[in-house]
């Protein structure tokens, strides 16, 4: 299939979509970023991904208005229907860094043009892994103070990832100062007699677009949920562990740190919630 | 002048110097840097940028070898000598990268290439500062559990520096838990009743070349240094703070958020360990 992508205002063969070395995002990871899902050509809650862009842009001072951030909508369909991606599921990426500039740290001249870049790719959903569930390990969150901006300063939720990889996990769960925070690319869930706890919104998480979905469905269909820390020394008590995220949807967590959680197969209110997510893309869709 | 780059293997022109988006660097702020002086053509500690480089290569698992890395060294000179900088003051930049790889968090395949590039600048020493000395302004630190490590993961830095610019500063001053970390970009040093202090060697701080040949010496010369925490509310009673770095040699500050810092003038300890870097740094090349 034809994989275009689309990189200031052009759209262009993935192979020839270059930037320069002096992009701020190459030099200094001066850019913020968004994945968003489609289903049979239909964008997933592209509004609360287009509203958590303008946020971060506005938070980093970066100059792309939210007219221009809005455009982006447009770009993406039209890079899933040049890239043949209508008819199951794909993932569309947006970057848009400070631009190109001599390197120095302060920001650059007024007026640099920021760099705007999308792709959309093909993408199949975990399915297979929701029955059994995954494992994750614990590890210490070195992330800085402003996780909730979705910045491409990715580093240490890269070496995250990697180290449940080496582990042979599927996630790692991170725990600040004693409290899980998320993980290294999920957010993360806890059920305990019945009750579904996640941590609160603060500078310390991300705020998920499918945590907020989520949360919504739990609400609709009278499940208690506390958006209160789960301290890293209450988790073997629980009951399940699930984590949420664009490409996850709901996913359950079955071994922790080597332990299996609760009875050691996926629950039901993980299985709950999964339905209600499922129905709700799948309206999404104009089904 | 020529304004040749290297990349990949290649001396291209700054302008034609492009990586893919899909380099690791761009997408994730998944690589290392080191920024070297040169004077009249000779590379300023060398040795010391290499060997702290070689240790964010390891410290990231980055498959980029002691004796590639060693290659820097020469790829550095041939610079110097297309870009004429070999006359006076220059600035040499590398940085390698995890390479080009779909996206994905979890490390690329075996194999994948790291992404090498490096350059060579004009440089202009701020002398002309040193005589009255720069303001700065104490910000929190944001930044993540690893600031030991040179990476391009620098968006914390980029925008306290800003911060600081904004604030018609030259430096922000980081505070983390109530101590003075370093500065956005250099690290920071405070003297009182003739006792020099700056921050210990810890995963909270970059060990600076500059600090480590600064710390030699002021041990050579008999000027009392603890490398002891400074302590955010300690700040208004010192003597004499001032920042070292790659690009500042020492620079006193004088201005500390608003206020003078003790005579408001630039204060001996700081001028007596300028002119010994200075002579340090003649030394290097030869002279």
């Amino acid at each position: 299939m034809p994989d275009l992508v689309f990189l200031d205002g052009r759209y262009v063969p993935r192979r020839d979509a270059l930037v320069s070395i002096e992009d701020r995002a190459f030099l200094f990871g001066d850019g913020v970023y968004e994945v968003t899902r489609a289903v049979r050509g239909a964008l997933v809650e592209p509004e609360r991904h287009l509203r958590r862009l303008e946020r971060g842009l506005s938070a980093l001072a970066l100059p792309y208005s939210a007219a221009d951030a809005a455009g982006l909508i447009d770009v993406s369909y039209r890079l899933l229907a040049e890239c043949e991606l209508t008819g199951g599921e794909a993932l569309v990426y947006w970057q848009v860094t400070r631009g190109v500039a001599a390197r120095s740290h302060q920001f650059p001249a007024a007026g640099t043009t920021p760099t705007v870049y999308a792709s959309a790719s093909p993408f199949t959903p975990p399915h297979d892994r929701r029955g059994t569930g995954v494992s994750a390990i614990t590890l210490p969150d070195q992330r800085w103070a402003r996780c909730d901006l979705k910045t491409v300063n990715l580093l240490p939720n890269v070496l995250a990832k990697q180290a449940a990889v080496a582990a042979g996990a599927f996630e790692a769960i991170l725990v600040r100062d004693g409290a899980v925070t998320e993980g290294s690319t999920t957010n993360v869930w806890g059920v305990v007699d019945g009750v579904v706890w996640t941590a609160p919104r603060t500078n310390y998480i991300l705020p998920g677009v499918t945590r907020e979905v989520v949360l919504e469905l739990a609400r609709e269909r009278g499940v208690p949920v506390r958006e209160e820390p789960i301290f890293a020394a209450d988790l073997p008590r629980l009951d399940e562990i699930f984590l949420t995220g664009t490409t996850n949807d709901v996913m359950p967590v079955t071994t922790l740190d080597g332990a299996p959680v609760g009875t050691g197969r996926p629950g039901p209110v993980a299985a709950q919630l999964y339905a209600a997510l499922a129905e709700r893309i799948g309206m999404a869709r104009g089904d």
